[in-house]
């Protein structure tokens, strides 16, 4: 049995709590012709922009990159938060503070690998959250990339 | 600490095992422009195909009934199941018996909805399992629908 819906203001905090709490989300892309990819990927949240590291050659961030645009939801499927928002492609070695920031929060340091990575900082437009089916109405926190009153 | 990889034969155990006791998975869709989209569906699973349901007219419907495929994963992040594979869009009041297995597996009747739902079974072609980084050699257990010896 589901519990009663949560307030707005709960859910605004429960969702900075995840995204400050948890490492991984997953990331939907698709590249022009339509073809949808799918992948979990884990992330940086530095309270206003979500980092991800994927290699820089793979499916994920060639779609990532063409569209400008990101789609990615944390989990599990029962506590929902799904962000989305334009996304800017940052090369290793661009911005020592956020790589050090990414390495800290992922558990993994993209610049030890073998394999040429990127960073894709997405800054959310769109956040929505919610737990069961009673929770649908009322799911958006952000529009237009402002947290709702 | 990761555990030790698992072998190819029970990684299938566990994905089968888990495509029998899980309720939700994430589905990635596109449309015919290359924007993506991500939600979480309930599913039932009848041993060779995952059934989801959706809103007919709704975003994750039209983009999978165009693309004729679909890409969806069963989480959490580090227990990663990924199926892909052609998808065929069945109307609600066509088979009774897939209606009354999703009800039961999935926890709710698209049925009894207001919206129009339809169903969407997917028949994987490729299946992957991994949990951790130690496992994404050997993630692939079905290639071209045939699970792997």
């Amino acid at each position: 049995v589901a519990d009663r819906p949560r307030s707005r203001d709960q859910r605004i905090r429960d969702t900075l709590e995840k995204l400050r709490t948890e490492v991984d989300c997953w990331v939907a892309s698709a590249d022009a012709d339509g073809r949808a990819h799918l992948v979990p990927l884990s992330f940086a949240w530095d309270g206003t922009t979500l980092t991800m590291a994927t290699p820089r050659e793979g499916r994920t961030a060639r779609n990532l990159v063409r569209a400008g645009r990101g789609r990615l939801a944390l989990g599990p499927t029962r506590d929902v938060v799904m962000l989305e928002g334009p996304l800017e492609a940052v090369p290793v070695g661009a911005d020592t503070g956020l790589e050090e920031a990414f390495a800290a929060s992922a558990g993994f340091d993209p610049r030890d690998e073998q394999e040429e990575y990127v960073y894709l900082r997405l800054t959310p437009e769109t956040v929505l959250a919610w737990r069961e089916a009673n929770e649908l109405s009322g799911r958006r926190l952000m529009r237009g990339g402002t947290w709702l009153d």
